[in-house]
């Protein structure tokens, strides 16, 4: 039987790495053992090495359109040299991250043009999507101040609070339309982030 | 006054680097003399890695789409941050492979879908183009038996025949509608080659 992909969303700081591990959890609680973890941008050899450019590039201004096409080269190698071919083994992949990221970050952040994202996620995805998308909400100035706790911010971590309202204004926007995805008050203490995140996984799974 | 960009495009053991030569010392003696030389993929530190990750990726099998959306983020670094600004300095550009490369490689040889090749080349270039396109045609067992007389290939050069081909009549389907694209006939002797590309040049100063 065909795996399912189940992908976390969220602004910087909104907790998905915690989401990752209680999700983890609630699908071994459930008997499904062989899942395959990824991350975006990245997740192969040549995904990983553009994520690398992407992420702390420092000789050159990255182009918002150049960002967008190399986010768009390393998802291609993830979907089809890794995701597709553990689902058809049957194994689960739980993604940090996929393609509404890009609409969210780029359309919305980076305001690029609407025609452009949806010719690259037709071309590269076609029919392709997550079976469960749970996306982390929270207010950008709440996320940031996470993400600053925890050290560093690269790249993309480092721009202005209105890019990150245009990028959560877009996230809503692609989440509350659509039926595979959920999305989760991240703003709540993590006790009840965390029952959220297993009440959604619990009657997702039935 | 704006400058002009010319590009010289071929396959692979056309003759473009003695071509470009051959431009270079014409435009001196129109007393031009200030030519900034491109070649893509490249031309600036993040398209120059990507140039490395395209043609020397040894870890991982490159998707054919990976592939064309690394060489159009390598595109838009060059000619928003090195074409455009020289040639708004007034500065000529002579260039090595650009646009058409892609869509005669990408979308000939490799036959990706014509409607992200249009897609990108819209979204990425918009109206730009060269002023001129000197095309170096030949068959490609020529080129290539050239080529491997320099030593070893790259792993686009390792393709097949048939790619070429298919490569090759993109390129003159290409050229022969573009009014300001010239064929030249690569398969004659170096010295007739040159005098091809002197006529031209002198020819379009006019």
């Amino acid at each position: 039987m065909r795996g399912k992909f189940i992908v976390i969303e969220g602004l910087e700081g909104a907790g998905k790495t915690t989401a990752h591990q209680v999700i983890l959890k609630e699908l071994e609680q459930a008997g499904i053992n062989d899942v395959v973890m990824t991350r975006e941008p990245g997740g192969t050899p040549l995904a990983e090495k553009l994520r690398h450019l992407i992420k702390h590039e420092t000789e050159e201004a990255i182009n918002d359109k150049a960002e967008l096409l190399m986010l768009y080269a390393a998802r291609v190698q993830l979907v089809e040299n890794v995701i597709k071919p553990a689902l058809a083994e049957g194994k689960w992949v739980l993604g940090d991250r996929h393609d509404m990221s890009s609409q969210a970050y780029q359309g919305g952040g980076r305001k690029l043009d609407r025609h452009l994202l949806e010719t690259l996620k037709e071309s590269v995805l076609g029919t392709f999507e997550p079976d469960l998308t749970i996306y982390l909400d929270l207010d950008p100035v709440i996320g940031l101040e996470r993400a600053r706790g925890r050290g560093e911010l690269d790249r993309i971590e480092q721009q202005s609070l209105d890019f990150f309202y245009r990028t959560r204004e877009r996230y809503l926007e692609l989440t509350q339309h659509n039926d595979k995805a959920v999305i989760i008050n991240a703003e709540q203490p993590i006790e009840q982030v965390t029952a959220d995140i297993q009440q959604v996984i619990r009657n997702w799974l039935k």
